[in-house]
């Protein structure tokens, strides 16, 4: 404050809702963080308990947002409270509301409440773990918390993991692991300008992940290093075209390094035949003499093995090298949270450790989960998984879960039993896919796409849900997904209703075709 | 809870601490979250106001934490306080507070009140801001606050960024960029198997951050694809050394892609020369007909340019093209939140951008983030960092920075004048490096580098501080951080006395050499 002798009243300041502190070198003292802190915690909840009544698409138009507050920093502080007022004005209404009920345009997540709160105890410990002695705490409830995960998937205590911001990451990071495990020391060597290295490729699903692709063009494998595998009339995974794909790349010289299956994929959560992927994978082995990496994106649909009655979409995991699941998805905790369980986790450390001086650990310390990827840094993301955990024990996700994948059987039986539209595949998790009838009230397929279109873009202006659309076997189809500990049966009939609604009106509207 | 009708009578729950929510289906009610967010508001108010009465860093053994808690997750809810409790008795003491006064083993960092309670908010909001419409005011504040880093920055209007979770992905990211801009379409074919690359090469200085290798090995450049460069006696980058590496590298076939320079190394937070890097990027550029892309990781120094009579440190760097800030380093944003600049932010579309149908946007809306790297969820990071530029404002930033060069400075005071110690280099910034005098009362080089380890297991018994260790010039360094908000001189005064107390007892100790 000495320095600026003339900028401030402290006095005046106070009567503009300035704090001491802000006026000086410190951080606020606690007597004022306890008067915001606990401000804060009223907005939240006032926020959750409203959020169904705000409409779960944001409707403003690009720049409204910006336009709003000021192009510049602010030179002198700023009362606390006006920056709430401005998230309450200017921000909220530029909100899509993820943690809305009748949010069903992604695989919904829940911003669980034990998960924001454990979000906010992470930022005051602020603690990184990337040495186990930077915070013991840290790795060792990282640990313990992916040991859980492993539990309530019901796999072998041969896996162990690391959790990173997402599954783009994750995937990224096995993919680096399979890179590494061909033995051409693509580590030390790198891959430009090698004569004695054959052309790399990486196998998935043509209803893979857009991740698979992002990772190969990070990692050097390019988009050419992924081939795309076709899928069976319920999009999984045709194992035999992968033989043929694995066969006929051997042939034109390309080593096969990886292969990614899906368990819940984003269009239709379908679920590719592991144990046939892996005794495809297991013969070309045989045959090649090389390893081939068996990854598995669960990013979403794991989670549901949590239930022993939806177990076997994991049926084959145990031959698996690694798998992504993110809690931030379908498992209640906050983005962002994404587990990658691996059977060799030493893999990643194979690619990645590299240990400057400056953080040399003494030998018999605990293991240091910065070796492990690669980023350095890492935040405490462990303590709102546990305590979403704990909150609500295995039981209860369960519970969550059945009650999820129960709501999503009643839209389908609904839509089965719609004159207007038809479901794409039976839901085997907690989305469903369903698609206009085609030569019905909408008129000839292309017609019908128009109206599929239409009735997103009627929803987003009626604003009561928010559902996603995307293109399957050349049709648009729609998507609603469900999974948010918010929504009710009340919201399902909110759903039905507003769809129904919608489809009424762009009949009226000229989508008849008679 | 119909569907468990046996397993829990919600009364004798409530004895037990339960909440009603935890029996049923849905999340925390809204009362229920007010009771249990003013205990986190409490909890964290007393950490902060009692931090400093803990020692900084953790005492426990590996495995201490973990044996303390149950190796499988709770078949049944737990009450929350149950939960609150085990992270007092178990987990606290398995915590190194880097939110303490008296941590100076990395760069300090400060999770300040403000962005621990933009935490809070972000997970109650739990957008994912991977496109404009999936949440603009996500995008829209992102856009924003690095705007006004940028301003703060003294920068020019022509850099525009995205928020990562930390530096390594930051430079991974920007060597991409500069790994697509070669025009050898890397994206596309990848690198393995083609006989038109030559060998690439990033260039860096031998004190350069390890996530520049780490980055290097991610990207298939591999630990070969990084030369290091050699460092004049204020540990600078040596442009003459860079160019005569570059012009080996070329006569070898090596291509020269990209140089990384620093501001603030991790080290010495010593600066490299970027005008003079800039000039023997230009000069090469000309001669070779290739771009070189010039990186800066300013990860932790860049926010002293804050300051305008600290801004040199970054001049020269609209020759640069992209610069790494991070904001939960030095400008008291609680971890994750790193800022990647640059001037020309498609460069990095160029290199990412893969847009899968179910998130295909119209023409017209705003910029979607997710094109601009790996990662495709994005959590709304821009809210912690805005609410601390609002809350501390430009000047009381400077305030603060100031402060802590003040700091830093007094403490290098301090060892120019101790008999036992000797500054490695005057403090630029924040971190006083130093090292025990050698032929002095610790005897011989070899005895001093002893005599310096042991001054750190000497502090982390004692326990009131921590500092961290290198190795510059063959010789043993000690590093001591400033940074934390709530570090006031009395924390200084404790930093020295804990050290002298430690080079006395070590002296007293055997540590003479008459």
């Amino acid at each position: 404050m000495s320095q600026h002798p003339g900028d401030h009243d402290p006095h005046a300041a106070l009567d503009d809702g300035l704090d001491p502190a802000q006026l000086g070198i410190g951080d606020m003292d606690a007597a004022t963080f306890r008067r915001h802190g606990h401000a804060v915690i009223e907005w939240i909840a006032h926020y959750l308990d409203g959020v169904d009544d705000l409409p779960v698409r944001s409707r403003v138009t690009p720049g409204e947002v910006r336009a709003q507050l000021p192009a510049a920093p602010p030179q002198d502080p700023e009362p606390f409270a006006a920056a709430l007022a401005d998230l309450d004005e200017v921000l909220l209404p530029g909100i899509t509301h993820w943690n809305h009920p009748s949010f069903h345009g992604y695989f919904a997540i829940s911003g669980s409440a034990p998960g924001i709160l454990g979000e906010a105890l992470t930022a005051a410990l602020n603690v990184n773990g990337m040495l186990w002695r930077t915070s013991p705490s840290a790795t060792e409830l990282e640990e313990l918390v992916l040991d859980w995960l492993r539990q309530l998937l019901g796999m072998s205590d041969a896996w162990k993991g690391l959790l990173t911001d997402g599954a783009s990451t994750s995937t990224m990071l096995a993919l680096a692991a399979a890179r590494e495990r061909t033995g051409l020391d693509v580590r030390q060597r790198g891959m430009a300008g090698r004569s004695d290295l054959p052309l790399l490729r990486v196998y998935s699903s043509e209803q893979a992940h857009s991740s698979v692709e992002k990772a190969a063009i990070a990692l050097g494998l390019g988009r050419d290093g992924v081939r795309t595998i076709g899928v069976d009339d319920a999009f999984r995974m045709r194992p035999e075209a992968l033989t043929a794909a694995i066969e006929e790349d051997v042939r034109f010289g390309y080593r096969p390094i990886a292969i990614v299956a899906t368990v819940g994929t984003t269009a239709t959560t379908s679920v590719d035949p592991l144990p046939a992927i892996a005794d495809v994978r297991d013969a070309a082995v045989d045959e090649l003499g090389h390893p081939i990496w068996l990854h598995v994106d669960g990013a979403y649909g794991a989670a549901l093995a949590a239930c022993p009655e939806h177990r076997h979409i994991l049926d084959g995991i145990e031959r698996a090298d690694s798998l992504v699941s993110n809690p931030h998805k379908w498992l209640f905790t906050p983005i962002d949270a994404s587990a990658l369980l691996l059977r060799d986790r030493d893999a990643l450390a194979t690619a990645f450790t590299l240990v400057p001086e400056y953080l040399a650990t003494d030998d018999g310390e605990g293991v240091d989960l910065m070796d492990f990827g690669v980023q350095l840094g890492r935040r405490f993301r462990a303590l709102k998984l546990w305590l979403v955990l704990r909150y609500f024990g295995v039981e209860g996700i369960r519970r969550r879960l059945r009650a999820h994948v129960r709501q999503a059987r009643a839209v389908a039986a609904w839509v089965a039993a719609h004159p207007d539209i038809e479901l794409v595949v039976p839901p085997e998790m907690s989305t469903v896919v369903f698609r206009l009838r085609a030569e019905g009230r909408f008129g000839d397929t292309e017609a019908t796409d128009t109206a599929s279109r239409r009735v997103l873009d009627h929803l987003d202006a009626d604003g009561r849900i928010l559902l996603s659309g995307t293109v399957l076997d050349d049709r648009h189809v729609l998507r609603l997904a469900l999974g948010n500990l918010r929504t009710t049966d009340a919201h399902i009939d909110r759903a039905t209703a507003a769809i129904d609604e919608a489809l009424q009106a762009l009949a009226g509207d000229g989508g008849v075709h008679p």
